[in-house]
């Protein structure tokens, strides 16, 4: 019997150069798929929730998979972990339906942004956080992030490569928190554009050091001109946090 | 005029076979002394307050030079993190009377040790803390953890690579904690017996799943026998957090 698999994984994104395969780089659908060749005994399609550029982790993502083979779902998650290198770890398996699609039945994502604010680096984080020396003015940032809530045409927001024709998304929360060192920006939207986490990220440490106007925001936006916003954050701060479902869309007719 | 110079560093252990320069063998002190020899433009002996097994990482870690080089002390930090890879930090300098030594001025030490207690691995995690999969008694270790406090002769707790004349040592402080499925055993005392630590942690570990009874610790010390104590906890998992001084000691007399 056909089954359609979803993998939740969680990866540590350093070694990678993004979640989907590509020509001589490793990705980690190609060593997923390493893994689920050894299980399952064959080279198996994987399809991710969103791409995820090079260094960027992921603490949920979600991956689908077809197959034949009857072994359970909990069976899959500790085969395919004892198959894993240290970086990638299963957090759980379930069935879905046939016309289940992890990025097109996808209603949205939370992704999160880790700042670490302290005049010496944590060699702890190195490639976990981006290191940023100077005092980051935080209330001024979170407040300016509210400007990103609601549905706006984020052009500004999106780098070149990634170019769509509709760039219309549906920010629903944004925040900027501080704990102790580490500072956090978090972001729920219905779908984000190519590096529009990244550049949010660069608007707000601009607008901390008070190089973009803390009120500029909804200008940038109506100017959809990318050279408005701040620059592209690095991808070592960068987790996909959540990804949503309908829980309608996950469930098999039986 | 001949200074000397008390560093305070952090370091993440992963890559290093312990602080201690090693003939083939890439130690901290090695990395720290090529980072001086370009800051100051000579080579420098360092002094550090404690081995340090390989994989083992230091939150806190202290060290001492001596130089003729008249580097404000804030300008060494600086200088030096400039030349320091990624996983090693200095966090502080400060100037210390000619008579002060890292190891033998010291008035005690703190040591943490990091378990990550989940069915699935971390993978931000996988060199910071141990994986133990099954869950953990951390009261019932809690408790048993209060068997160490007091002077004892912790002959068992010992690896005979490292066995001294004196055994005895005197612990202040210990406990196990949870928060959410991280587990830290902490520990501070006068001083540590090689692996000490780690044979707390394996023998905690026995205690928790039933293998060591949980009223067993004073006989285990009485034994003075290293097969009577649990076996040496993987190194990755442990971090030297704090060396304590007294504070007289730390002050040149102008």
């Amino acid at each position: 019997m056909r089954r359609h698999l979803l993998l939740t994984i969680q990866y540590r994104g350093t070694r990678y150069h993004g979640f989907q395969v590509q020509k001589n780089a490793l990705s980690v659908a190609q060593v997923l798929q390493d893994a689920v060749e050894r299980v399952f005994g064959e080279r198996l399609d994987v399809k991710g929730c969103s791409r995820t550029d090079a260094g960027v982790h992921a603490n949920r993502f979600a991956l689908t998979l077809r197959t034949n083979a009857a072994i359970s779902c909990p069976a899959v998650t500790r085969a395919l972990n004892v198959n894993l290198p240290d970086d990638i770890a299963v957090l759980g398996c379930r069935e879905v339906p046939e016309d289940f699609h992890p990025r097109y039945s996808c209603k949205g994502k939370r992704y999160i942004y880790k700042i670490w604010n302290a005049q010496v680096k944590n060699v702890f984080l190195s490639d976990l956080a981006l290191h940023w020396k100077y005092p980051l003015n935080t209330e001024r940032m979170n407040e300016s992030a509210q400007a990103f809530l609601g549905a706006h045409d984020f052009a500004a927001f999106c780098s070149a490569g990634g170019k769509k024709e509709d760039t219309i998304r549906v920010v629903t929360k944004a925040s900027v928190i501080r704990q102790g060192e580490m500072v956090q920006f978090s972001v729920t939207g219905n779908g984000f554009l190519y590096n529009m986490v990244r550049i949010m990220v660069g608007t707000l440490l601009e607008i901390s050091r008070g190089a973009i106007s803390p009120d500029s925001i909804p200008a940038i936006l109506e100017s959809r001109m990318r050279s408005m916003a701040g620059p592209t954050a690095p991808p070592h701060g960068l987790y996909l946090d959540e990804v949503f479902y309908d829980e309608a869309d996950l469930f098999e007719e039986k």
